[in-house]
C-alpha cells in the first residue's frame, strides 16, 4: 500500500498563460478540490510550450512533492508538449490506445467530420497510466503512478478539466491515494464592518483555536462592502468536525452580531432576492450615486423577476422631481444628497412602481462632487417596508468611485436585510 | 559590459498565495514592463513561505534565465523569508543600511509610532545590492547584480511594486540592462462580430506578417461582445516600428469595417460616453433584461453625470405601462421582447426624461423564459438619436444569463456609436 499523498505543485502549461492578459485560475479549482482531501498545494508553476524548461520545471516539483498535477498541452498539435515530455521524464514508453482513438473519431464524425490524423497523438499512453475519459472534449487526461509519486495530466479548459478532477477527487484514484484525514470548512460573511474592526472583534477568539489539537485555522478576505471569516479543520472524523467548527462560527456570530448575513456563502443580493422571494415581496429602487448597480445586482440573479419589479435612475436633479417626484424646493433646500431628499425618493418609488419595497441611494461617488460639508463617500440610503418606519441614514465610504458604489448597495441590501 | 537581459522568471513568495482564492497578479503588470523592454518572462512560480522551497525555485530560475524578479516577502516578519533566501543563495553578506533604518524611522513618527525593532530587518542589505526607495510603504525594493545576471525583490502590494518597478523600466537600472529592442504595440477592439468570424477576416492578413523580419505578432482575446486584437512588434527603431504597426493596423481596420470601434483601448462604454460629451448631447435608458448594467457601465465613468441623464428599468410588464407609458394592447399583442414594445419604450423613455438620445433594451437573458419562437438570447435594442430616424433590432446572442446581458448593452452602445 502507497503513503498517502500530502504535498502537490500544480505546473500550468501554455506560452499563452506567460502574457500579461491571462492569469492559470485553473490552479484555484484544483488548490480547493485537493485541501478537501486534506492535500496541500506547495507550490505552482507556469511554463511556456518549452520542452526543456517544462522538462526541468517537471523534474523539479516531482523531486519536492509527491504529488503533481499538469494542466494543458494536451491538444493535438506540435506546440502541446505535456503528455511527452512526462513520459519521457519518467522513462514510459507510450502506445497509442486503439479505444481513445475510437472516441475521438466519434466526436468528430458526429459533427460530420473525419478525424484529423494528428490527433491520434491524444490517443498515445504512457505504459502503467490510466486514461481520464473527457466527455466534454477530444484530451483525455492521465493518471500515473511512479516510484510511489502520482501524476495527474489534466486539459487546460475549464470545463474539461473540472468535471475530471472532481471525479478523482470524489470517489476515484486520487481520493483513493489520500489519507484519512479531509479538510473541512464553514465561513461567516458580514457586512458594515471595516476589516480592521472585525479582526479586533474576532482576533481574541480565533487565537484560542491556534493551539488546539488539531487547530481550526481562520483565514479573513476583505472587500470594500464585505468582510469574510472562512473556517476550516483538518480531521478524520466528519461528524466531530463539523460539530468542533460549528461551535466555531456560533463564537463568532455570537461578537459579530448582526453585522454576520450568511454562513451558507450566498452573497449579500441573492440572501435579500430570497428573502424577498419567500415573504413573496416585490421591491423597486431609485438610485442616482449608483447609476442602477444595486438594480443590476439584483436582477442578475435568474428569476429574479419574481420579487424585483423595476426601478428609476435618476442621475439629475431634473430627473429627480419628473420622474420620481421629488419637490424642487426639497432639492433646493437640502441638496440632492440629503436625508429628506432620500426619503422622498424613495416615497416616490413606492407610490409610482406599487412595489412592497423601495429603496432609495443618494450620494457623492467621486472623484468630483464633494464639498467640506459633504466629502466624496457621502451617501444617503433609504428604506421603505412593509409595516415599518422608513429607515434612513447616511453613510461615509472609504475608496475610490467604484468602491463607494459597491458600499452603497451593500448597505442598502443590509438594511433592507435587517428590516424583514 | 553585461549582456542585453533577455529571459526572465517571475517568482511570487507567500503562502496566502497558495490558497483556494487568490492569484498572484503582479506577474502581468511585471509581464507587459518587462515586455516594453524586450525582456520575455519564461516562467512564473509561486512559493509559500518556506525557505529551502523558496530556495530551490530560485536558485533553479536564475540558472535558467538571466533576470529573476521576487514578488512578496519583504516585510519585518520571521514569515518574511525573500531577502535572507536570496541573500544566502547568492553567498551574499548583509548588513543593515543605516538611511534605510532612518527613512522607516520617519514613516513611524510621522504617524506618533516608534519603529518597532523587526522593522530594522527591512534596512539588510546584501553587499553590492542597490536599494530602490518605497514612497507606498516600509520595505524597500533591491537590485543585484551577480554573476551577469539580474535579480530584482519587489514588496507585494501592487501599489509599492508599480511604481518601483516602473521607475526601474522607465530609465533605471533595468532598461540600462535591457537590448536596443524593445517591443511596441497597438490594438484594434471589434464588437458585434464572433471571435471565428474576426479570426476568418484577419487570418489571412497577420499569417502574412509572420514572415516578415522582424514579425508582427498577433494575439486575439475574446469575450462575449467584444474581441480584442492586440499586435506587437519587437525592433529597434521606435519611429519604423510604428509606422509598420499602423500599417498593419489599417489593414485589420479595412477587413474589419464599421466593427472595429477603437483602436485606443477605450471600452466601448467610455468611447461613447465620450462621444456623447464632445456632441453634448444627453442620455437616457429604459431597460428591462439588462436591469441596469447599462446604466451602470455608463456611469461607473467618473464625470459621466455630464452626459447620462438616467433612466428606467422596468423589468415588469406593469412597470413598462406605468413609467414608460408602453400602451398594454401593445404588450399583449407581441409581448414584452418585440421590436414594436422596444420602440415604444426608447419613445417614452425619451418624452419621459427629455433627454437628447435614449436606449430601449428587452429580451429573454434566461436560463428561464424563453420558448420556441422567441429562445433565451433573443434580445430587442431600439436606440433614437437626434435627426435620425428610430433604430431597432433583434438580436439572438449565445451564452448564458450574463453573457446574454452584457452582449446586449454592447449591441446598445455600438449601435448608439453608429448613428453618432
Amino acid at each position: 500500500m502507497s503513503a498517502a499523498l500530502t504535498a502537490a505543485e500544480i505546473i500550468a502549461v501554455g506560452s499563452e498563460l506567460l502574457g500579461w492578459s491571462r492569469l492559470d485560475t485553473n490552479s484555484l479549482f484544483i488548490t480547493e478540490q485537493l485541501a478537501a482531501l486534506g492535500i496541500d498545494v506547495k507550490g505552482k508553476s507556469v511554463v511556456g510550450d518549452d520542452r526543456e524548461r517544462l522538462r526541468a520545471v517537471f523534474t523539479e516539483s516531482l523531486r519536492r512533492s509527491d504529488l503533481v498535477i499538469l494542466t494543458g498541452g494536451l491538444g493535438p498539435t506540435d506546440d502541446d508538449l505535456t503528455r511527452e515530455v512526462v513520459a519521457d521524464a519518467l522513462a514510459l514508453p507510450m502506445s497509442e490506445e486503439p479505444a481513445i482513438t475510437a472516441t475521438i473519431a466519434r466526436r468528430f464524425s458526429r459533427r460530420g467530420l473525419e478525424m484529423p490524423d494528428v490527433n491520434r497523438r491524444q490517443a498515445m499512453v504512457p505504459r502503467g497510466a490510466t486514461p481520464l475519459p473527457n466527455p466534454h472534449g477530444s484530451a483525455p487526461g492521465l493518471f500515473i503512478e511512479a516510484e510511489g509519486k502520482v501524476v495527474v495530466l489534466l486539459p487546460g479548459p475549464p470545463r474539461e478539466l473540472q468535471p475530471m478532477l472532481t471525479a478523482l477527487c470524489e470517489r476515484g484514484l486520487l481520493s483513493a491515494r489520500a489519507g484519512a484525514e479531509r479538510v473541512f470548512k464553514v465561513s461567516v460573511f458580514t457586512t458594515q464592518r471595516s476589516e480592521s474592526h472585525v479582526e479586533e472583534l474576532v482576533q481574541p477568539i480565533y487565537s484560542r483555536w491556534r493551539d488546539q489539537h488539531p487547530p481550526v485555522e481562520t483565514t479573513i478576505l476583505a472587500t470594500p462592502g464585505q468582510v469574510e471569516l472562512h473556517l476550516s479543520l483538518r480531521a478524520a472524523d466528519e461528524a466531530a468536525a463539523m460539530k468542533r467548527l460549528e461551535s466555531a462560527r456560533q463564537q463568532l456570530v455570537a461578537v459579530l452580531g448582526d453585522s454576520a448575513f450568511t454562513t451558507d456563502g450566498r452573497p449579500l443580493h441573492r440572501l435579500v432576492g430570497d428573502m424577498l422571494r419567500q415573504r413573496r415581496l416585490t421591491l423597486a429602487a431609485a438610485e442616482s450615486c449608483t447609476g442602477g448597480l444595486l438594480l443590476e445586482r439584483l436582477t442578475g440573479v435568474p428569476g429574479s423577476s419574481a420579487y424585483v419589479a423595476g426601478g428609476i435612475v435618476a442621475y439629475t436633479n431634473t430627473l429627480k422631481t419628473t420622474l420620481l417626484g421629488v419637490e424642487p424646493a426639497l432639492l433646493e433646500q437640502h441638496g440632492a444628497v440629503s436625508e429628506p431628499v432620500a426619503a422622498a425618493m424613495a416615497d416616490g418609488m413606492r407610490e409610482r412602481s406599487g412595489a412592497d419595497v423601495s429603496i432609495a441611494i443618494t450620494g457623492i461617488a467621486g472623484p468630483g462632487g464633494g464639498s467640506p460639508e459633504k466629502p466624496v463617500g457621502t451617501v444617503v440610503v433609504a428604506v421603505l417596508a412593509p409595516g415599518r418606519p422608513m429607515s434612513v441614514r447616511t453613510h461615509s465610504f472609504p475608496g475610490g468611485r467604484e468602491h463607494v458604489r459597491f458600499q452603497a448597495t451593500q448597505a442598502a441590501l443590509d438594511t433592507l436585510r435587517r428590516l424583514l
